[in-house]
């Protein structure tokens, strides 16, 4: 049923997903590509031709039930179960992200953390032990995960994740300000707050020159 | 010259800078937009309408000289400044955040770092005082600052957003797990690591029924 899904394709559905269920949160039960697009900041042509890598989800000019699509949606990207993942690094943002409160409540569960500084391995940080980077293969390949998420420094990143794919991992967090490669099995997405700022800067700038904002924000 | 921009337009724009300076990194003097965009994942009719917002870029059949191309995007985007921010909440997550190593060398400075915890006002953090978040508006109009990032709990992250947005700020990078909204002479926009991970799982879900990769990675 499914064939050859383009990545840029996958990476905008999780973006669906929350439109959806902010849409079903607010009582809407069915929702036209027009609308959805709108919200989205896509084009309608844009959300039908994704949407139709899949099947055929809705009927030709009466738009999509938010239910059904949100739940199909979440069956196609593989929510609504548990996700392994394991933690590398756990210097000052290692230890903030084993602490961030919004992985839980999708599914996403750390059970595993690693390092190599030894005032680090042997503590216990969120009720897990931190252990030593070399038993990170054995451990992944025990609890079957699939998920790293990579929390050190920008110099180290790029060894720690050719050794989490080597262990098994296939999908890659990465918050060092870097550039990761992973090879064709794995995948790799860089939080980048850097990159987030520099698409208000546009914005900023014209407030500054008095231009008022020039950009529609919809 | 600039007319009306989608900010959808604007959000990509920092991905082609990015891209034009890896492509440089590499002594690429030439790209055509076919290039780019297979590098961006996505199309190249899409980059030319993108660039064409903000004049005429490079001529028809000879590519984009990457140089020019790149300088231009960061000079619209207001990159190559310097771009003071305040930061809210103190926590383990503001903490990383204020130590996270990859604003500064892209213009982006904390100057100021605010806080309601008695055992936090007061104190110095990566060498910034962290002051009581009512000396914030005073903080924001007297050094001029349009940036604030949030890492405050999601129950509180709202509240806080619309007091920097009162106080002058018109740019919200937002690290709390929510939606936030602002008035429409602000932007915000939300680091959200579980949609990065969201977008992973329709792979590690194809891998595990054995389909292999269905996705294409490019």
């Amino acid at each position: 049923m499914i064939g050859e899904i383009p990545d840029v394709v996958v990476q905008r559905l999780p973006r669906y997903v929350r439109e959806l269920r902010l849409l079903l949160d607010e009582g809407v039960e069915v929702v036209s590509s027009q609308e959805l697009g709108t919200r989205l900041l896509v084009t309608p042509a844009q959300i039908r031709k994704d949407l139709n890598y899949f099947g055929r989800f809705g009927k030709q000019g009466r738009g999509y039930n938010v239910r059904h699509l949100l739940e199909d949606l979440r069956e196609i990207l593989g929510l609504g179960r548990e996700w392994k993942a394991v933690l590398v690094g756990m210097g000052r943002l290692g230890r903030a992200v084993i602490s961030y409160p919004g992985f839980a409540p999708e599914g996403f569960r750390i059970v595993g953390a690693f390092d190599v500084a030894p005032e680090m391995v042997g503590q216990k940080v969120a009720g897990i032990d931190v252990r030593h980077l070399d038993e990170m293969k054995e451990f992944v390949q025990r609890e079957g995960v699939y998920i790293g998420i990579v929390a050190v420094p920008a110099e180290a990143a790029q060894a720690v994740i050719d050794r989490l794919v080597e262990s098994g991992v296939r999908a890659v967090l990465n918050y060092a300000p870097m550039s990761p490669t992973v090879p064709p099995e794995a995948r790799v997405r860089t939080i980048d707050p850097v990159q987030a700022l520099q698409t208000m800067t546009f914005h900023l700038r014209n407030l500054q020159q008095g231009k008022g904002t020039t950009a529609k924000k919809r």
